[in-house]
């Protein structure tokens, strides 16, 4: 059956009256109940203090794909989960929250859910992120090798593992970025998120030495101030990268602040993963809270003005053995950064599964590798990888089919407000993981990656040079040099793709706050709709030619515009049903405006 | 495919090296791994600091079932996560966590996991508890009449409406309970657990007007000294019913110490779902936690020296708007407790989904009404119901097959320790709920409910009255005068299947602590098996006739002996197989032994 035929509700604005609710306020939601679904009543369920309280839902309107119920919800507490109880004639009983209909009884963990915290800034939700690897990116001229450092030619091969994976420095800076803008903003990216800049002895600066001034060797707080008003001054935003979990130990603080780290009897201390280099920090020290918070708002101000945090490793910040001051972390830096930007954004790393971790006052998305990245490899992997890994789970990227990517996607966006879900980053690769190129072997599959991360929920990051088409094996390997100047490297068909469909993604409202909902999932094809009260998208990929598919459910009677990638038209039977044909790998977008005209 | 050909783990012992590990502690976890399966390389992941971590798994050993692999992992946090992954020769990578073998990624959510908090004491793991409300169970004599009550002779009917239901005085006492001890013991429960025992002005006393007496009703502290005296002298347990979340309004805290409620500015107050005589407690009050530990702790001494205290209402306890108590609550009762008496149990009550409240150091379960009583009673509700609502789901009890009671139970069991699982009381019916009889609708499949209820894993609680086959529409209703003067009455088939399921249970170590496999649920047909290392046991349901059904996976060649309900022996194929015939509705125990010496 196709899923389009199945009652859906998420947490978009045609669903939901008000996604940012003050505690108190009530507010409606809707369940959309396709005609044919046999569904007779809807009770809407929510939890009130702790105790589920049922209220009966009433149809609201009908128009021609079904019925629209609607139930009123007390906001009642930060969080309010709330899930909906469907009835049929013929007595069937099934419950619809954030996994979809089931037919048995399931936890609150998926429940839809609404959040008083204030949301993600406007501007986050219309953005698409270019994440820029400062030492790799452009530079501005030549400069001092440092005594850590080996220093490289642009050309020179970027090593895949260490020691030079971490010492090689190709001495990219942030007036190079200045100078590059151009690429990024007809890319179509208009916010730049750049790796650590702070002081460190490594190439990633992830073993930072100081979190008070810009690294000399990046052009230092001039340099910054300058790239900020360059980004600014388009209209764009920037973001900075902020360790809290650990610094290096040439730290300023390291090793004379005892407090602010843990050492143990032995005189050895903490460390990130067991690497010395890298001494964890002591979240129960109240002293660094209060620099984190301090520091946290500095680089948001005048002249800096940064507009937002990624935070490493948040996922182990204050975490350690029977100490879990992770909350706390969270909820500081977050009320820091509202204090000095109340329209900045606080994005917390977390590589396995971030869910736990939302939906309180503190990050307000994650960069999704558990959700996006994995679910979109493992459907679109090349048939031989050139590296043996996947993310840090042991062995190959599995093969799997598009089924298995939607029970992926669906498993933890349901464990999270749709607004953590759509203020997270969606990632193709980042400069923690192989290059997408290398994952799917070719510009078409990589043209069908490209496509998901700018359609589906969720907000775009690109790793700079994936535009490209450049390679990489694991994340050291991907820290690639721009090819500034061999423009013949660059591969021209997959950098048109990104232009173009993020130019589609910025143009079409309901690929940027649309709700979601997935038409077909099997085998090579994968097939979702994106909608708005006004407009609706239709998505087609497929990694592999296959047969042609019906599919059921569209609005009747509809001419699809074609948006990218496909024929002319696309047209919808009175039956409502449309025939997909065999192409493949192929990325498509249609328009399938509906008639939103009630009965 | 039968289920016994799948990859298994669980939390027993057969399972792990030692299921209540400290702090720092390196414990062996084993997944039993079928012959024919093909896995071929099995990595444990567990979450270290908030970061996952892989080990190789090795095989431990083989027995005639398939390998045994072990994976050696670090308690380093009070709550460690951890799940296997198993990769197949022909390239298939498999997740398994609590809710099984899944082909895709999902949350850790349902992640196996070792908690390092004291677990329930030893005595509770074999516990039956026998659940009495004092007014209903039996009378030592004739005794005033309140002002609020409306005095009712032993056999008038129950009402289940309001006001009577509230009122209806039947005159049951302490001294009553004592009076037949000899009735529970032969029953084979060894627990007894009182809902409130404390001055109040309705018959079910969740309105407390005090927690310093014992209600003179009742026969006040010194008939409760006699009556625990009687219980500890047979060698039995006594638990009694702590009302955290709200008083009566006649309480003698209401209303002049406004610190420990909720008053609001226009002269009203909160209280329990808006019932006026139920004032909410406010747990933001530290005087509140105080006066609530020096209580818990008084009940628990001599010469009363309760053995634990089942916390009504545990869900909203603590909770209410922006405010979140809740884990405070449940942690200061759980040290107050301690201190009194370290062996002594902590429940609390959650009718919906107490997932998200239990691993911690709080409650140690929960009243399992999510997953247990809901799962079995739509898999076995009469066609016919004398009542239309499904434990406060608007509707009747939905009519669900063997495959959702599963998945069901699978879905809550999967959110919590195996430790929470085993330790939360698993229940037909209660005094808030109708009897399991007007469900079930008749002795068959009651029996099939009771063999449920003493053969999965979970404390089994009985509703004083439902082994006498009592009737009951809603709560109120159930709360039926015991009818020992009228033994014509009882429903001498019934009781019998409770003594001897009881007594199975309490004979046979698999059925109390072992681990669980299901092996088919499908339809009118539930397998699963029960097992120790030494022990195992097979338990067939079924709750109607239908087609003969062939099962896989057993171990092959074993007789299996008959403990309850079935024919006299059982023969397992050589190749693994067994033939369950039509009978039904049927409740079947059969003692597998399984050959465990390796190979």
């Amino acid at each position: 059956m196709s899923r389009l035929l199945l009652p859906h509700h998420d947490g978009s604005d045609a669903y939901v009256s008000n996604p940012a609710p003050a505690l108190g306020e009530t507010v409606s939601v809707f369940v959309r109940v396709p005609a044919g679904s046999r569904v007779s009543r809807v009770h809407m369920r929510w939890v009130r203090d702790g105790e589920p309280v049922f209220t009966s839902a009433v149809v609201d309107r009908r128009d021609d794909g079904g019925e629209w119920w609607r139930a009123e919800l007390e906001v009642r507490n930060p969080v309010t989960p709330y899930r909906f109880l469907l009835r049929t004639a013929g007595g069937a009983v099934r419950w619809l929250t954030g996994c979809g209909v089931t037919q048995h009884d399931v936890p609150d963990a998926t429940d839809f859910r609404l959040v008083t915290y204030a949301p993600a800034p406007a501007w986050a939700r219309d953005a698409v992120i270019y994440q820029i690897f400062p030492d790799r990116f452009a530079s501005s001229g030549p400069k001092r090798t440092p005594d850590w450092a080996v220093a490289c030619g642009w050309d020179e091969p970027v090593a895949a593992q260490p020691p030079l994976a971490a010492t090689q420095v190709y001495g990219g800076d942030l007036d190079g970025i200045a100078g590059h803008l151009d690429h990024i903003a007809d890319l179509g990216a208009n916010t730049l998120y750049l790796t650590p800049f702070f002081p460190a002895r490594s190439n990633h600066r992830y073993d930072s030495a100081s979190f008070d001034t810009v690294d000399p060797l990046l052009g230092g707080d001039a340099a910054l101030v300058r790239l900020a008003e360059a980004v600014h001054g388009r209209g764009m935003r920037l973001i900075g990268d902020l360790t809290t979990n650990h610094t290096g130990d040439a730290h300023r603080w390291f090793p004379d602040e005892r407090d602010l780290y843990y050492f143990t009897p032995d005189g050895g201390y903490e460390s990130w993963l067991g690497v010395p280099s890298l001494p964890k920090l002591n979240w129960g020290s109240h002293e660094l809270r209060r620099r984190f918070a301090r520091i946290a708002q500095h680089w948001l101000t005048q002249p800096y003005a940064l507009d937002g945090w990624r935070v490493d490793v948040a996922n182990m910040t204050g975490r350690r053995g029977a100490e879990d001051w992770s909350r706390e972390a969270a909820v500081l830096l977050r009320r820091a950064v509202r204090q000095a930007r109340p329209d900045a954004l606080l994005i917390g790393e977390h590589a396995h599964d971030a869910t736990g971790d939302l939906d309180r006052d503190g990050w307000q998305g994650t960069m999704n590798y558990a959700g996006f990245t994995r679910p979109v490899w493992s459907w679109l992997r090349a048939a031989v990888l050139p590296f043996d890994d996947f993310l840090g789970v042991p062995g190959e990227i599995p093969d799997r089919d598009a089924g298995a990517l939607v029970a992926t996607m669906s498993a933890f966006s349901a464990q999270m407000s749709w607004r953590s879900w759509t203020s997270s980053w969606q990632i193709l690769s980042s400069h923690d993981t192989p290059r997408i190129r290398s994952v799917v072997g070719d510009a078409d599959r990589h043209e069908v990656a490209t496509g998901l991360l700018c359609t589906l929920p969720g907000t775009p990051m690109i790793f700079a040079g994936d535009e490209l088409g450049l390679t990489g094996i694991n994340g050291e390997h991907s820290r690639t040099p721009m090819p500034w100047h061999r423009p013949e490297t660059w591969d021209r068909r997959t950098l048109g793709a990104y232009r173009e469909l993020i130019a589609l993604r910025r143009a079409t409202p309901a690929l940027r706050s649309g709700g979601l909902r997935w038409a077909h999932a099997a085998g090579d094809t994968l097939a979702f709709l994106r909608e708005t009260a006004d407009d609706a998208v239709l998505v087609v990929a497929r990694r592999a030619a296959g047969e042609p598919l019906r599919l059921a459910g569209l609005p009747a009677g509809v001419d699809g515009t074609n948006l990218y990638g496909g024929a002319d038209t696309l047209k919808v039977g009175t039956d409502g049903c449309i025939e997909i044909n065999e192409d493949g790998p192929t990325f498509q977008v249609w328009s399938v405006r509906q008639n939103r005209k009630g009965a």
